[in-house]
Parts: structure tokens; sequence; C-alpha cells
């Protein structure tokens, strides 16, 4: 068999994914700002063997908060104490390249890193949420190519400090006082239109040299975006026609820059509603969905397509004649992905709200073991997944029973790992460790 | 006895805060950048039930890498790793206000909060390093006034931040579906000259409702601004006069603005030498005093008075004639304080070195323990400390020698805890837990 094993994440979202988890007996929504409620969490995944756990993350409160469980601990973190409490799984996070400082943004994910053993990943966005601006100074959320284009200097920024000190600077020599080789450490001295940035960094090079690049955001930008910077992408797809060329798209854009594409791993979200049966499954999809909220749903929905939906009958037709050009909202895959949902099914205003609950646009798949495995082996064989970020509707719960009843499934099919074979998070992802760009080549070393 | 009972932290600094501890055979430098080297000194201090244990940061590469070990963990991520592996102990770390913006730290230091169960105090300071400015776009460090000014808006913006979810904002009511009291959540719509920030926090209120709120600057500006906001706060004296002269001002300043000065806990530092005679002890501080390296100590010593010393004889005398006004340094209090020590002193500049090697100007004290036990108590009594800071010269063997020597002394004379009674820092530190300002006060709640 040559299907290449896939790389599984599990996406922690605090009640689970289903915008209405929360309500349900099961959930625990008052541990939300509880650290042990992560740690268990990653634990499981970690006991499954599970590449990474993984964080959104965006510098604003919700603003249907009311109707919604939001509003908890912050990225950086709890990745930290998930990490002192676990040994060998990865740990994503979510930070913006448009409300952060490079250079303490850089300071933080080098001591994650460190501290987790090179275990550490950075989820780069440039933020959706609109409302961030005005907790940053700013009237308005600068326009997305602009935020695509700090994004990238941001980039620059960051690398050349991750890189600024050689892997062996550090000398410690007692004898004759010289603690690190300062020729190994370099200024970075960027000038830039956003940036300035003198360096070098206040730390050494990190266990994997930087944290893994991953990166959301598949709009047009977006991808350019990834084909240069990214290790792995976290994508959105309702179809698999949508994800299949959405992966062959990026990889051959990384090829068209110069980069092995192995190197960028495709990874979209998949939200599972397990059942004995497809039936029991899809009736417990349709539980959850009578538990959504008109207000919350609604809201959510108009924020995507920039309408207020609220006047509108739910059960009417989606008023596609009034809505926004893709190009005028914050986040233009995602609210083309709505769009592309209404040209395909039509739906009710209600059905589209009930499509979206599950997972803002994820991947919903209701069925059996069996079903869900197929769906996984399916993607990954036909050229539109490296592997998945798994978004449970509920949780804890939910994850327990993918681990029980999909992963030895997989495991079976040759899919998924019984053991882990490395210990950074570059090694679950199969990805190299890049060299510092201010180390001396190798042929430099020789001659 | 009324003696009162102490505070104790244990400052860490990685090897110690001799200059040269590093350079010693027990030092592990190597473990600068190991997390478990920070949590194991945090759990020996929390087995001695210190208050807390307190990081100081700056932004930026200390200039003199080459001869020191400096260069680690950032203290965020530190602190959330060492709250992670302790129960009960409180977690001081340093963020300035001159290189960040409110609304990261304010949702950084909330998480801490809540994941630590109630044990932060954030020591708030607005960056010593010059270098600092050039990491952040700026052409040069903002002028000390300016920079406290940002600083008294920072605090105004952060503390609405930290209020703007009322305490039982979060009613999670599944039957009815309302998740937060939206009533009970606030924007802040804080306009100012610094900061224009909208709010709210993102975060439910954190178990002590605001971190503590340490402070470290003692020139007159940081006094006022002590005055005002400070819970705490950490200051470096080289005599019992000077001490109490700061003790007496700072809780003069405190009355004057209608607060109780007995929630304006005074720390000063202290690194104690101990041996079993006080001429071992001294022996003891010369061996580390005989590591140090004039390229270094003249580097530091340089940057405080604003004068290149590296042309002057080692042996001669401080060319007290040429040095920059105070008002031009960086760092008032510190570079006044070694003026203070020439005019008192007449020292060589290598014997200032010296003096300046164990503790950058905090009180060296070498003696037996009941030396340095007797110390403390004649600070405590005699109105020049609520508590102290402990600098131990070298680590982790110099928090052993003090807690298993000095502490059992300080225990004999009532001075310090033998068991924790709070769970909280501010519990430790015997401070109020603040209302949110934006709760209707007891007043209108019965009216
Ligand atoms: C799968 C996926 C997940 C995302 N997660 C986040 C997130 O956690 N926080 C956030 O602010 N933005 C997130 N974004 C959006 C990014 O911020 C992105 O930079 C921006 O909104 C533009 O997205 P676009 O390139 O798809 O238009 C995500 C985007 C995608 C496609
Ligand atoms: C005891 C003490 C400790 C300090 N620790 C730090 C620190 O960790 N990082 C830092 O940037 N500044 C530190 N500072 C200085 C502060 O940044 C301060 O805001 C600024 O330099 C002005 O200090 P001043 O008010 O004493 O002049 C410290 C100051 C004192 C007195």
């Amino acid at each position: 068999m040559t299907v290449r094993q896939l790389h599984l994440n599990l996406f922690i979202y605090p009640d689970g994914h289903h915008e209405a988890a929360w309500r349900r007996p099961e959930s625990q929504p008052e541990r939300i700002t509880d650290i042990t409620y992560y740690q268990e969490l990653a634990q499981r995944a970690e006991a499954a063997k599970f590449d990474a756990v993984f964080f959104a993350d965006g510098p604003a409160l919700a603003d249907n908060i009311r109707y919604a469980a939001r509003g908890g601990l912050e990225p950086i973190t709890k990745m930290t104490a998930i990490a002192a409490a676990t040994e060998r799984i990865g740990v994503i996070g979510t930070s913006s390249t448009t409300y952060n400082e490079p250079y303490n943004l850089a300071r933080q994910f080098a001591s994650l890193d460190h501290l987790s053993n090179g275990r550490v990943g950075w989820n780069i966005v440039t933020t959706s949420s609109a409302a961030a601006a005005h907790n940053f100074g700013l009237d308005a959320h600068p326009a997305h190519a602009q935020r695509y284009e700090r994004a990238e200097e941001f980039l620059d920024v960051v690398t050349k400090l991750w890189d600024s000190w050689e892997d062996d600077a550090v000398l410690a020599d007692r004898e004759s006082g010289v603690y690190a080789d300062t020729d190994k450490i370099h200024r970075i001295d960027h000038e830039g239109r956003h940036f300035s940035v003198a360096g070098p960094l206040n730390a050494p090079r990190s266990p994997q040299g930087r944290p893994v690049y991953v990166q959301a955001g598949s709009s047009e930008d977006g991808r350019s975006f990834a084909a240069r910077w990214a290790e792995a992408i976290f994508t959105a797809h309702q179809t698999l026609e949508n994800a299949q060329e959405f992966y062959a798209d990026i990889k051959a854009r990384a090829r068209s820059v110069g980069r092995d594409p192995e190197g960028l791993k495709v990874l979209p979200g998949i939200s599972p509603f397990i059942g004995s049966t497809a039936a029991e499954a899809r009736a417990l999809e349709e539980e959850f969905n009578d538990l959504t909220q008109p207000a919350y749903s609604l809201k959510q929905l108009s924020n995507l397509v920039g309408v207020d939906l609220t006047a509108y009958d739910l059960d009417g037709p989606f008023p596609t004649e009034v809505v926004a050009p893709v190009g005028d909202r914050a986040f233009h895959s995602r609210s083309q992905l709505v769009l592309d949902i209404v040209a395909r099914e039509s739906p009710t205003i209600r059905q589209l709200c009930h499509r979206l609950a599950g997972a803002r646009g994820h991947r919903v798949v209701a069925g059996t073991p069996v079903d869900i495995a197929d769906t996984i082996q399916e993607w990954a064989e036909r050229g539109a997944a490296d592997g998945f970020n798994v978004m449970p509707p509920w949780l804890p719960g939910g994850i327990d029973v993918f681990i029980d009843e999909v992963v030895p499934l997989l495991r079976e099919r040759g899919l998924f790992r019984t053991e882990y074979t490395g210990t950074t998070l570059r090694e679950h992802l199969g990805l190299d460790r890049p060299a510092s760009q201010y180390a001396p080549t190798p042929q430099k070393e020789t001659a």
C-alpha cells in the first residue's frame, strides 16, 4: 500500500465546534477558563498519537457572547500550560500578524519552542474579526490586501529574529569567561514599510529553529502567502472537489516559488458526528441543530456575507441578490464558501444556518465510524488532504468517540501512526529543520 | 511581639544575581532555556512558603552577552509553565508599558491569573534598556517622563479591561440558551493621548480580579506612579537610611492620594552571601568578585552613568566630574544610587564595579545566617521594608542555603510564615481583591 500516513490535529474549541454544544447536558462550560480541561484534552490526543492540538484566536470579544460560550484563555498561556503537561504532542496556536509586534511575538514563540522541547507551531493569521481594530487604536480593520502585505513583512522580520542566533552561538566557557560567541549572534537591522527592528532576539535559537509555520487563510492573497511561508495550511472545504482544487493549487504555487510541495502540508477541517448507524449520527446532528439560536446564527452569517439578515424570513430563500461582494469582506475565503453552498444547494436561511452551525463552514460528516474513516481516506487518496484538523462537535466526549472508533480503523488501513517516531512537531509532520539564514553555508565551511 | 510577618519573593536570575555566577563550577548555564530549571527553583521556594517567584525582563538583548549568561526564556511563558508546576506560590513577572499593546498584555495576564487560580503579579516597568526602542520601530527610547505618562494611561486602560466583565457575568444557562449576561460585560471605550481601546476584554474576570500590581522604578516619577497604582514596589537600596527614607516617602504618597498605605508593600532587594563565619562569607563574595570581567562590569557601569569609562584607570578614582546628569539617563534611581555610593565611599572604579557585581545595586550582605536574619529583621522593624525580594548570588544552590539556614531563624523570630494561609497571591501579600469599577456599588444594590 502506497498511501502515506496522515496527520491529525485536535482543534480544541471550548465546548466543541458546534455552536450549541455548550447547551448539551454533557458539556462543561464552567471549565472554559480551567486549564486542566485543556490539558486533559491534549493528554487524550497525545495518548492517541495525534500530531498536535490546535487553537484558533482573535484579539476581540465575539459580539454574540450572549448566546455562545466564548471568551476564555489566551493561546500563548494555554499552549504553554499544555506543553508543561504533555511530552510529545505538538501545540499549535493562532497569533495575528496584524495586531502584534514582531519582536514580542518572536520572543514568546521561541520561548515556547524551548520549553516544549521543539513542539510548537504558529498558526499565522491576519485576523478575521474586524472588531479587533478598535482594541488597537485603529478606526477600522486594515483592508484584506494591506493585512497580507504586513503579514509578508512580519514573516520576514520574525524569521530573521528566530535565525539571529546561530545554533552554536552559546559557548558558556567558564574558564575564558566567554558566554556567547557574539560573531554568531546577528543584528537583523530590518528596515521596511511596516517595521524597523534591529534585533537580535534575546534568546538562543530554539530546538526547531523556528516554530512550524502553519497558516489559515485561503483567499487568493492567502494562498500566495502560504505558498511562500507556510509549512502546513489549515483550510475549510465543503466538497471533495473544492478541496482537491485547493490542494492542487497550493502545491503548484509552492512548486512555482521553488519549494518542495512536500514541505507544505494541507490540512482541511473535519467535524464528525459519529453514531452506530448513519441514521443515529444524523439524528444526533439534528439534536444539536435544534439547540441553535437564530439570534446567534444569523449574526454570524450576516457578518460573513455583509448583510443584516435579521429582517428576512428564516424559512425563506437566502437573498443572494443583496449580499456584499466577497472582496469587501474581511474573510474572503469563508464568505465565498458560504456563497458556494447557496449556489449549489439553494438552502433556506435556516438550512444555511444549520449547515454552518457545526463547524463554521468546515466539512461536517455524520455517519458510522466506517463512514468517517472512508471520507478521511477518500480525501487523502484523492489528493485533497495530507491530514486533518479534527473538530469535534462537542467536547470533551466528541474526541473520545473519534479516538476510540475512528482512529483504530485508520490504523488498520495504514493511514495513521501507532507510535510517535520523533519528538518535535517538525518530526511528527515530516518537515525539515531550517538552517539559520545567518549560518555559514556548508560550502563556505569547507572552503 | 508586634512585628508583622514579612513577605519573601525569590527573584530568579538565570545563574544567580552575581554577574560572574555562571563561571562558578556549581552553576548550570546550559539550563538557561530549560524550563525544569525554573520550575524546580519555584518548587523549592514554594516548599519554603515564599510569597512568590519574581522575574525581571526587557525586550532587547543585553549588549554584553559575550561575558554574561543572558538571553533566555520570556516571562509570560516562563510564568505559565511555573504556575502549571506549582500550587500555591505566587508568580510575578515583568512586562513593559512602553513596548506592549494594553489589549495583548491584559489578555495574557488575565489568562495567567485564571490558569494559576489567582497567583499572578505583574511587575510594571517602563523599560530601562534604551536598546529596546530599536526593536519596536522607534529611533530612540522615549524620555523618562514620557514613558511614565504612557504608563499612567496604560494602567488606566488595562484596569478597565480587567474590570470589563463583572464577576457574575457568566450564566451558562443551558435551558434559556443565555451564556453571558451582556449587561454585565462592558465596553471600556477608552480614548486617550496614547491609546484608544474599545474593549471589552475577551475573557471573564479572573480570580484575583486583576493581577497584583507590582512596580519597579524609584525615581520621582516612579514614586508618584507607584503611589497611585502599585500594590507592591520592588526597590534597590544600599543603606538602611535610604531604604527608610524611601519607605516613609512611598507610604506618605499613598496616603496623600487617599490610599491605605498597608495596600502598598515595600520590598527591597537583598542578595545574601552566607557563610558559617562572617569571614567565610566575605571570602566567598571575593571569590565571586575575582571572576568578574572588567569588559562586562565597566560596560554596565558606563551605561548607568552615561559615560564611557573604559579609558579610565580601573584602580583610579571614579571620575565624578564627567558623569551625565541623572535626569538624562534612562534609569534615574539606579544612576542616583551609583552616585550616592561614590559620594559616600569614594571607591576606585574597580571597587565600584565589585560593589555592583553582586546584585546590580541592590544590597549585598555577606555574613552568617544570624547576620542575614538580623539585617532582615532590622530593616523590617525600623521601617525600611514590608518584605524582600531575595536575590541569591548564585543559583540553584544559593536559595537552598537561604532556605535552610536563614528562613528557620526568621520563623523563630515570628517574622515568616510556616504555612500558607491563603491560596492567591493577594492573600499571601495581605491585599484586598478589588471590585470591578463597572459593578454596581453596594448602595445601588440595596436601593
Ligand atoms: C481555516 C481557517 C481558519 C482561520 N482561523 C482564524 C483564526 O483562528 N483567527 C483569525 O483571526 N482568523 C482566522 N482565519 C482567517 C485569517 O485571519 C485570514 O488571515 C483572514 O481573515 C483572511 O482570510 P482569507 O485569506 O481566507 O480571506 C482563518 C481562516 C481559515 C481559512
Ligand atoms: C528595583 C528595580 C527593578 C527594575 N526592574 C526592571 C526590569 O526588570 N526591567 C526593566 O526594563 N526595568 C526595570 N526597572 C526600571 C524600570 O523600567 C523603570 O520603569 C525605569 O527604568 C525608570 O526607573 P526609575 O523610575 O527608577 O528611574 C527596575 C527598576 C527598579 C528600581
